[in-house]
């Protein structure tokens, strides 16, 4: 009932990333473009990579022409943008789209480079389709650009900051769901209860999403708890309906999370454990998910090739007997690990061809899955340096929960 | 520090609402269009409203053809789509665009419809400009449709009773920061602590979110809470870094939250608060707008003009001797309400000219900003019925909070 102090040590917020708009003038450079234009809302990942603010609910547009950044927002947002944006701001009329508007503004600030309107302007591939259709109108070629996606996979210091501390309050999270299995009662039916009601998978979710809320960041609706044994098994996303199964002692329970800072960045963090193992099939599959972690780590710094990584945790998972993943479900299987940032999943995927370089934050998660047995996960959030990598503020596992 | 028993009394789960393509269905036949395609990602509320599931983090597709539902989902989600939607399921390789797999499946199955691909399919204005391009290189024209959003403003009962389990959920975490406001501690120097501490805007905002989070519904990154005292005042949003202003006894405190329910459905609270009132500015412009807030109610039904409901609200807060908003830095003034559903924020605006149907769901939310005093708000969740309207789960407000 306690609202309880904040985390003892936590800390200080990090500051804002600041916006960079060098990769995008250097893409207009290379294309010989008048500007670049990108339109969305809030939710536009790369948006905020280029503003650095949240953005209103409803379709802004970032314009970089001549030097210059402008975002365009419905009126009713344009005090908050000019309190957060560096750039200039220019104001929608009621009703106006941001594509017309974003043309207004290249047509404006180009004038004085180009004899009339027109010429290429830069645009990420999925530039709302009636926001491309107003820049066509008003005489643009669009050309489509991945300078963003690309910058955005590279982070700075500042930004590393940023995804350590939402990667700490993600740990927090994860070992209080640990600390609600260590000290839940087993009942005699094999069922886990606290406090005279059954923990369910819901109510093991709930609690960890309490603790993010704690450490002042939101779950994102991406908090997953699994308990997988047999037919039996469920899980409990935040999409779904509240899974009321109980759960039990002997069985692998998986508590993922994914939550978002106030900048904007993502942790990532997925931990098995088991209450009262009889040490069979998953301690053997913990010990080999174990081994696969510290294979794949040792694989990282700059100039590896990504998907070797992932081969790395796949080898060492073979080593001890186990496929990563024999049967998903009719699925391709999950990844080895993923670039977080911005998006919860971004590049580089540790299943692709390219190298790693210094400034990557990578989740780098094997898993062993058994249809009859269960999943059993681990992962590691690593920013990738010259010689290595720095991991983010995830802490220790271990296969027993503690309190 | 307990993990506390879940509210007493609360609803089970309501069930997720069904998926109706009757309204896509009457667009393609006035159109005399071969389908509709939607492509986005498990952000679209347009899609989340046509195929009831929460989506995948990567780009996936809706086509309607001949009376089928398609999802075209990324290899790894296949198994995940086929658990939760209804309809079928088109897995696309790795690395397909969402857009192009969508022209293949209007090749299959318009085939028997049509002598040759090609003829005209609806879109979402803001479907992705790549989509588009694969869709009209397929021989499709595109036609633009508000069928979807258009659908989304009225609600089944189904999605009603989504959206109510969500508001209670909302009123439960606003009556737990009014609880936190009301057994804090007032200190000689004009501040509020607990336990020993100050509660500041971000601890206030911390526990409110831990409050939803237990309720099992994510807060979205929408809360916030505003202390607005003359120069002082703070926002702590989801999005900025955390405000460590101490909360003071006498200024009017908003807490405000919009937190999203399993099936993807937003509620939406604000309520302002202070602690001990002088009885002045804030007590008079508190039973103005609970004033406003009445006769905007009494004005919603079926066939009322949206506008209409919002200028009860303003002339109300005139007769008091107060603006809605007299200076919102620069910006339009907020509308006195808007829809709520899949987004936060969708029609019917209460400063449009549309009329009220039976079905809508609207947030009104009548509120005095003063500059040098600070904000008053309070809100009500309401659908809207033929001769009045069903008031959702948000209970009685109070300018003194409660313990």
């Amino acid at each position: 009932m306690a609202d309880r102090p904040g985390p003892p040590g936590t800390a200080p917020s990090p500051d804002r990333p600041a916006a960079d708009s060098d990769p995008i003038d250097a893409a207009i450079d290379d294309a010989g473009a008048v500007g670049f234009v990108a339109v969305g809302t809030r939710f536009d990942p790369d948006l905020r990579h280029l503003t650095r603010f949240r953005g209103p609910e409803n379709e802004y547009a970032f314009v970089r022409v001549s030097g210059r950044s402008v975002v365009c927002a419905p009126g009713e947002s344009v005090g908050r943008v000019k309190a957060e944006f560096d750039g200039e701001v220019a104001a929608d009329r009621v009703g106006d789209p941001a594509g017309e508007r974003a043309a207004a503004v290249l047509d404006e600030y180009a004038a004085g480079d180009t004899a009339s309107a027109g010429g290429t302007v830069l645009v990420p591939p999925r530039i709302p389709h009636d926001a491309a259709v107003y820049l066509e109108r008003a005489g643009y070629d669009l050309r489509s650009t991945a300078a963003v996606t690309e910058a955005r996979a590279t982070k700075s210091e500042s930004e590393i900051d940023a995804i350590r501390a939402v990667q700490v309050a993600a740990a927090a999270a994860v070992r209080e769901g640990e600390r609600l299995l260590a000290t839940a009662d087993s009942a005699p039916d094999g069922e886990l209860s606290r406090e005279g009601r059954q923990l369910t998978v819901e109510r093991l979710r709930r609690g960890t999403n309490a603790e993010l809320a704690r450490h002042g960041v939101t779950d994102a609706d991406n908090t997953v708890v699994r308990a997988s044994t047999g037919r039996d098994r469920t899980t409990g996303v935040g999409a779904a309906p509240a899974s009321d199964r109980p759960l039990r002692p002997d069985e692998p329970i998986t508590v993922a999370v994914a939550p978002r800072g106030p900048h904007g960045y993502y942790g990532s963090l997925a931990r098995t454990l088991v209450v009262d193992s009889n040490g069979g099939w998953e301690r053997r599959a913990y010990v080999a998910v174990e081994s696969a972690l510290d294979a794949a780590l040792a694989a990282v710094e700059a100039g590896a090739v990504a998907r070797a990584v992932g081969r790395e945790a796949d080898a060492e998972l073979a080593a001890f007997g186990f496929d990563s993943d024999p049967e998903s479900a009719g699925g391709a299987p999950p990844a080895p690990g993923h670039g977080v940032g911005l998006s919860r999943r971004e590049r580089p995927s540790l299943d692709a061809g390219a190298e790693l370089q210094a400034g990557n934050v990578v989740a780098v998660e094997p898993q062993v899955v058994d249809s009859d047995r269960g999943t059993v996960r681990l992962s590691a959030l690593v920013a990738v340096t010259a010689d290595g990598y720095e991991r983010l503020g995830d802490g220790d596992p271990s296969f027993t929960p503690r309190e």
